[in-house]
Formats: C-alpha cells, sequence, structure tokens
C-alpha cells in the first residue's frame, strides 16, 4: 500500500523520505531503496533527473487500497505509453498494485489484461507484479519474460477462509484479499521452488489495534517481526530450506541489480512465542508458538 | 443460526421455550411458531408425539454457523431417511442451513447436491432452503416441487464487496456470506415478484457490538427493526409494492398452512434515522436515512 500521504511523487520527496529513513535507523550502514509514486504528470526529463535516487516507480490504480486516491485513474497506453517508455529506456522497474475495481474475488485476475498489454508493449520494461494471490497472476510469470512478481508471507498462509470462513479475522484482511486453496497452492510452489522471477514481498502493515478492531477495519496484515521465521517454518515443511535465501533475497537482488550488501540474519531452529501486540499493532499468528527464531 | 445452547431437542424443550417467550411478551395474542433441532435420536415416535407442538424442524450441518455443533455430521439418507420419511408422513416441514464445510463462497452451492437429494427421494417433504444466497439455490426451486426458500433483507442488499470490497465491515458479516452482484440480481427478482415457494426470513441476529467489533467476529446481521421498512424501500423502488404483503407474508402462510391472523403493521412512507446502535446491538444501515417507517 501506499504508506505516506501525501505519497513521494517528486525527486525532493524521494531525497527527504530517504534522510528521514536513514535518520530513524540504528543500523548506520542500512540503505533504503526509494521508490516514487507513479503519476500522470511523469515525464522523460523529471525520469531522467530521478533516475539514481530510486529503485523502481510503483503504480496503483486510484482507488484500490490504503491511500491509493492520488493513484491513475485508468491505465491507458495512449496517455501513459511516453511514460512507460521513458522507464524501459531508462532501466527503472515498474511496480504494480494490480488490481481493478470489480468484485473483490476477481479484481487481480481481470488486472490480468493490464498486465499482459503492458508486457508486450513494452518488452524491455520489468514489470513487478506486486503481492500476487492468484493462479492466474502466476501463470502470467512464465508468459511473458517481463513480468515479475512479489509474494507476501500471509498469502502463502491463508485462503478466504481463515479470513471470513469461521469467525471474521480482522487481523487476516488486506487487499489483495486472500483467494481459494488452488491459488494459495499457485503460490506455494513458485515460492518454494524459488522460481528466478519471484520474490518475497513483506506488503507488512502495521494498523494499530483500534483500526482493525472496529466497525470499518484497514486493509493490511502485519508480518514485518516474523516474516523470516515463518518463511522458514514453511520451506522446511516442505523440505526447501535450501531455496529460501533465494526466495527473500537473491532473486531480488538479481532482478533489481542490486549490488551484494554483506549483512546477514541468523535464523536458528528453536521456539518462540508470537507476541500478542507490538506495541498498539497485533501481528500475523499473534500469541501462536513458532519454531524459528532470528538468533 | 440456532440461538439457544443447548438447542431445542425434545418436547419438554419446546414446551418450556415457548412458555418463555410468551411471558416475555408485551403482546398476549403473540403465537410463537416453535421449531425443533434435527438430531439423529428423532424417531417416528418423538415426531408423532411432538407434531401439534412444532410448525417445522430444523437441519444445521453441523459446525456450520453459531452454535451448530449439536448440529448433523453428515446427511446420509441410509441413515436418517426413516427421520425424513416420518416427517414427511406427518407433514413436518424441514428447514435447513444448507452449507458445506467447502471454501466459504462454494459452501451453499456444494449443498445444492444434498437439497436435490432429500427432494427426490422424499417427494412430499416441504424442504425449506432457510436464507438462500445464490443463484444455483434460487435455480433450485424451479426444479424441485417441495423445495422453497428464504430470504433476508440483507442478501437482498449486500454482496461480498460491501462486506470486505473496501474496508471489512464486521457488522455486515453473516452465515451464508453475502455472494456476488449475479446471485444478489438472481435473489432480488424472485424476491420482487414474490415467487410463491419463495418466503422473507430475516434470520436477524442481534450480536453485541463487543462480539463484533473485535479479533474474531461472530456472524450475522441484526436487521429486526428495520426490515420491513427496508423491504418497503427496495419493493417500492422496484415498482413491486404490490408483492411485499406476498413476500413478507402470504407465500409462508401458504407454505406453512398457517391460519390467516387478523394483525397489521402499517409502514408509512416518512424519514426515519435509522439508530446508530439499539443497546448493545449495532443495527443494519446503522445512522443512515430510510425513507419508510413502521406508523
Amino acid at each position: 500500500m501506499p504508506n505516506l500521504v501525501p505519497p513521494i511523487m517528486t525527486k525532493q520527496d524521494v531525497i527527504a523520505y530517504k534522510s528521514r529513513i536513514k535518520q530513524a535507523m540504528w543500523d548506520e550502514e542500512f540503505t533504503p531503496y526509494m521508490t516514487l509514486f507513479f503519476h500522470d504528470g511523469l515525464t522523460r526529463e523529471i525520469l531522467e533527473d530521478i533516475k539514481d535516487e530510486i529503485l523502481a516507480i510503483k503504480l496503483y490504480p486510484a482507488g484500490i487500497t490504503t491511500n491509493s486516491e492520488w493513484g491513475v485513474e485508468s491505465i491507458d497506453i495512449n496517455k501513459l505509453g511516453h511514460i512507460f517508455q521513458a522507464m524501459s529506456d531508462f532501466g527503472i522497474p515498474l511496480c504494480v498494485h494490480g488490481e481493478t475495481d470489480g468484485f473483490v474475488m476477481d479484481r487481480e485476475k481481470e488486472f490480468g489484461a493490464v498486465y499482459e498489454l503492458l508486457a508486450s508493449n513494452f518488452p524491455d520494461l520489468k514489470i513487478i507484479m506486486e503481492h500476487i494471490t492468484t493462479a492466474d497472476s502466476v501463470a502470467l510469470l512464465d508468459k511473458y519474460p517481463n513480468l515479475y512478481a512479489t509474494i507476501t508471507l500471509h498469502h502463502l498462509y491463508i485462503t478466504l477462509d481463515d479470513v471470513a470462513g469461521g469467525m471474521l479475522q480482522p487481523h487476516l484482511f488486506c487487499k489483495p484479499i486472500a483467494k481459494r486453496y488452488e491459488d494459495r497452492a499457485a503460490l506455494l510452489q513458485v515460492a518454494l521452488a524459488a522460481h528466478p522471477k519471484v520474490m518475497f514481498g513483506s506488503d507488512s502493515a502495521p494498523h494499530p489495534q483500534h483500526a482493525k478492531e472496529c466497525s470499518g477495519c484497514a486493509a493490511g496484515v502485519f508480518t514485518a517481526p516474523i516474516a523470516l521465521q515463518m518463511l522458514a517454518m514453511l520451506f522446511e515443511k516442505h523440505n526447501k530450506l535450501d531455496n529460501l535465501q533465494k526466495f527473500v533475497s537473491d532473486n531480488a537482488r538479481g532482478i533489481y541489480n542490486i549490488k551484494t550488501i554483506e549483512k546477514e540474519i541468523i535464523l536458528v531452529k528453536e521456539e518462540f512465542k508470537v507476541p500478542e501486540i507490538y506495541g498498539t499493532v497485533v501481528p500475523f499468528n499473534a500469541g501462536n508458538i513458532i519454531d524459528w527464531k532470528i538468533a
């Protein structure tokens, strides 16, 4: 989701936000990878000026998720094609929240046609389908060489049955909404195989408890503190631990051409009870025991 | 949903509960129509003994909705057929919460096979498909002469998009969950036409606010105080006000062979603001203005 209100729309915004992030970090070597919010005012000149400050540009259809009202009303190639072409020329990847404004279970599937249009019209533009949730999106990966995808932790674990099949679980409510068992199976298959065009993307959303347990609950699942541990559980369960490093890091480094950073996170197989709450935020799998922890 | 814990399973339960209801009513002429909870301990002798005390028997597959754990594990005609046959012989209708334990959006559709099995094996048993939510269920009405249905207010108004398409709305969460636009259209069509095999059934569920706005929200929508008014709005909008009386009363009287009771509820076209809350219960359409009220 677009985390900032208003979003990061200019070079000045990017530089100022990068500086805020660095000041907030205890780790001085932390390097934030910045993205720009896609809008129809972008030009080849602006992109040329900004290209060294950003890793990618993120496109949100307007009104699709939290704070997306500044997004693109309609992805019209006649109107926006010059921007996609300039991004392609400068090697700036396009990240997309791929949903239409259709029926909630069909939005991502319907958006497939837009992915196909973009992928075929701009074959040198790297397009990342963010947080995919359907078997249809998985199928697109092998159809177009320039389509890539991220997958969240929670979409590897849950289906709509977990959200609304028993009691309604607002802490599992997110956009795109969790789908069917066959969709989760397709996501799991490419994640566990560390398909080279697939990367882990947490899409972790720290909404406070009062914004989740209320009469109009915000979309998003808070997974950041336990994402790597629960991925380790999942990959171990399927005897694919050897692929975890590729899924969470190597594939993304390749896709984004990021130089290797010498940094390690060591996971150990040891029981850990997920806290019921982090500050005001209820995490995914709150209160349950998981069998991996960060050393 | 089965409202009582434990449910009404014997003649003594029926008589005692009927007495409690009558004592709680300000209207001394109020006649509660009693139902028995279907269970595999029922026999022809029990049914013969109880038949004049009840209007129908309600069957819940175990674990499907609130308090349904006493329900039937599997609807096996070899095992339960003698009960259905006795009900048929004594003219006791069977009301069913028709969902399997499958994927939440498919449960009612999957249950269609059970309705077909029951309807074809017991052609003289009146079977009421309670609170139907799909076009598939509507289609069954005209396939089997002994299948009938109820439809709630909320399933005529909402789809899954209202529950989870924007912010998550726990006050619109119910079982069976609201479905697709084409399902709602099919329900609307038979309701507005006052299809003679279709009756209004409110399935109104007064869960307190704390059980809805929380980390595990109970299923059910509270519509009782505004159901007739909002049905009037809907029927008026579609120029079908003439059919409202049939949908909310006449059809059910015919299906259940209930003698006409001389009682009127007068609806007037006058603005009414739905309260934000009734006691501790947030109603459907809370805080909004509707244009009909009860005189």
